[in-house]
């Protein structure tokens, strides 16, 4: 659907809801992919609206499927005030780990109540998945797979294939030993392309790829990306199948983490900034600015240091700007391809020495080019050519400085086990704002009788 | 394959190479998945070295793999010297979108010589593929997809599949009109549970989603997530099937475009910056580092005509980074958040509105914060209460506007049809440094016989 087709529908939906024109709606509701409804909802701004949305929704299997498409917030509203026993009809026809998730995200006492009403068999499934934490592949996984023992034959393995419900896409028949473990892999199109009487020993991959439940979710994705498979089996210890990993969800890991990555680089920790109130959205962005704070302050302090040499050659302060802006700048820039480098596997442990000195040559570079700029500029502007000089100096200094810390400071807060992401972005602009200005103003301080 | 495994099998193939162990080598290579031996030609320092390894693979299969999955610059090195009778031999197993990747990163005159050596109706394909361009549909598309007219039986339908090559995954059937319009889909899994004699009409599902051939590829990725589905045909203007695109590519496309995203709100356009040389690297940075060197001697010129107040008043010389420092960093926390909600489409043109005003309500929530605690620090370090409140007052106001001027630039730029991603970093940086300087030092100069 093209972006202006869909404003097109948001505003017919707001039409029909203004008006109350529930049958309209409905008519227009139940014609329409699930996928396009939930994203319908997301975009209604009253929670009356997506409710009112989502109950004229009439099979019980479109409700499941928008529901799985919506993101926990909307979820939460949209289950809240609904009566147990209509969540379970609806969750019934969601694959576990779509429903784990959902009632992950519902209040404690609610998904109490509604695991309660699930049958037994079901509920325990469910329950075992919330106990994997979120973004691990035990969080991830599904339970709904088809496995059978190697013994099985292709015939009969058809066979189950047609008996078994289909709330999940199949892709793969994982082949098991007596044992539950896991010890082979057979394609569906695999089976089509054999003798009926084979055991699926006989045409089984041995050589399966597996994560073990704990295995982060980024990990997970990058395994799925990079043998270009459409599931991936979950094991636990002792090498037992207990779930598998579908491409659709890793297509949604990969999105989040990039998302989050990204965000983490500007400060702000959270993907649902857009469904917060404000207020939660600036305390959440605080404690990055306030970092920065402190950093600006820090360099404040620098400044008030170095007043005399301000005060006597008022012309030094007008390069402030420039210097702290190009050290934050080439810092964001370097670290910022790191963290990149480093989430998408491009830079390994391996080549860390090649990254630092490729860095620190392209920050010499680019320093002098910018350093010789601003000198002929400093010159031209205020006279002095040794005002130039300092200003050239620093300024080339600033960069190269930045650019290695640019390289460090996320490498060594992955060797001591910190997310890169999170902390490269405030940390490393106020470490180069300061050092910076130390530079400048330590070297023009050191030359001042030539520079008046 | 865990890191510090990938780490000591680069370890071994460098002593291998070193010592010229060939037969070791080979044996080693010869047992490893593709993905993998492509991910260790990637870190191997020498172009030599790389091609040593892509040699001694023995299957001409696992040749094709290998390359498949190599990035464009290290195929080029890989394939530069080979006959091109032993290219076409390898690239004989590769699907044609991946052989007319590979041939349009060639240069021009192998790429012919390659072309001619193909077998007519082959190298038709590949030229065909070649004529789309690269971050389409067409251009991802590959053309090795199983499509049958709509009167075939299902019986017929699985013969058909049992004879087709395997060169790529097969997900879905395709199903066409006398004309070879796409009319309808049927998933393997289907096949598999109706009755042979049934015609794929009768079991095929209509309504089916597509793209035409130059729909973005970051569109086609959204497509295939938002559905759910492996595989997404690609139709002529006349809706006639030319391609699919599938999910592992899909997967690709993700990952790709939110690196590029990232590196261009960090100022670096290109995403094999790790593989250019340091010259080339700083090259590409620069235009983006000049943007914000101009900038910050924009701030330098504003500082430069508020000077009489600086020099009365050094006091507030120290307050100058902080300023500029917190304006840059929530205009970019800002302008990251709306550009990646535009890019995942979490932000719809439908609620431009509500964005602008929430963003302009967490701006003027966190101006109030920042503002007061500097506004405090201000009288407490230089005296008057006065500068306290010229300090705060700006830093509320510098805030505030930098807010709004982070959701402002890329909502405009994508209006006027400029990519938000690469604009609005350092634009945003240097208009709100400008900014935050021009409201703190004309508020100052205003108010300056109450700061002596």
């Amino acid at each position: 659907m093209t972006d202006a087709k869909f404003d097109l529908i948001v505003e017919s939906f707001r039409k029909f809801l203004r008006r109350g024109a529930i049958t309209h709606l409905s008519n227009m509701v139940n014609k329409m992919r699930p996928a396009d409804v939930a994203q319908v909802i997301r975009h209604l701004p009253a929670v009356q609206e997506q409710r009112t949305v989502f109950e004229v929704i009439r099979d019980v299997k479109m409700k499941a499927a928008v529901l799985s498409e919506t993101e926990a917030p909307i979820m939460t509203h949209l289950l809240l005030d609904m009566p147990p026993h209509d969540v379970v009809g609806i969750l019934r026809e969601l694959a576990s780990d779509d429903v784990a998730d959902i009632l992950g995200h519902l209040p404690e006492e609610k998904a109490q109540d509604v695991l309660q009403l699930m049958k037994v068999e079901e509920s325990e499934e469910v329950e075992d998945l919330l106990q994997y934490p979120e973004e691990t592949a035990g969080g991830i996984m599904t339970t709904e797979f088809v496995a059978l023992p190697e013994e099985t034959t292709v015939k009969d393995a058809i066979a189950h294939l047609q008996e078994t419900s289909a709330k999940q896409m199949v892709f793969y028949l994982y082949v098991t030993d007596g044992d539950g473990r896991l010890v082979g892999v057979v394609s569906l199109r695999q089976l089509l392309t054999v003798h009926p009487s084979a055991p699926l020993k006989k045409i089984m991959t041995t050589d399966v790829i597996s994560v073990v439940t704990d295995v982060d979710q980024e990990e997970v994705a990058k395994l799925v990306a990079r043998y270009n498979i459409l599931a991936i089996p979950v094991v636990d210890k002792e090498n037992k199948l207990v779930g598998i990993v579908t491409v659709d969800d890793v297509v949604d890991v990969i999105r989040e983490e990039a998302t989050e990555d990204i965000l983490k680089l500007a400060g702000a920790t959270e993907a649902d900034l857009f469904q917060m109130s404000s207020l939660r959205a600036a305390r959440m962005r605080l404690p990055w600015l306030l970092t920065s704070l402190l950093g600006g302050m820090v360099s404040g302090v620098v400044l008030w240091f170095f007043r005399p040499a301000i005060k006597d050659v008022i012309a030094l302060a007008s390069f402030i700007p420039v210097i702290t802006a190009m050290g934050g700048n080439i810092g964001l820039q370097t670290s910022t391809l790191v963290v990149r480098g480093l989430a998408t596997g491009r830079i390994e442990s391996a080549d860390l020495r090649g990254v630092f000195f490729k860095e620190l040559a392209v920050g010499m570079l680019m320093g002098t080019v910018c350093g010789f700029i601003v000198g002929v500029v400093g010159h031209l502007w205020h006279g002095p050519a040794m005002l130039g000089v300092v200003v050239g100096v620093s300024m080339f200094a600033a960069i190269t400085v930045a650019a290695v810390m640019g390289t460090l400071v996320p490498l060594l807060l992955r060797r001591i086990g910190v997310d890169p992401a999170i902390s490269s972005g405030p940390f490393v602009t106020a470490s180069n704002d300061i050092t910076g200005l130390v530079i400048y103003l330590s070297l023009a301080t050191a030359l001042l009788s030539y520079l008046t």
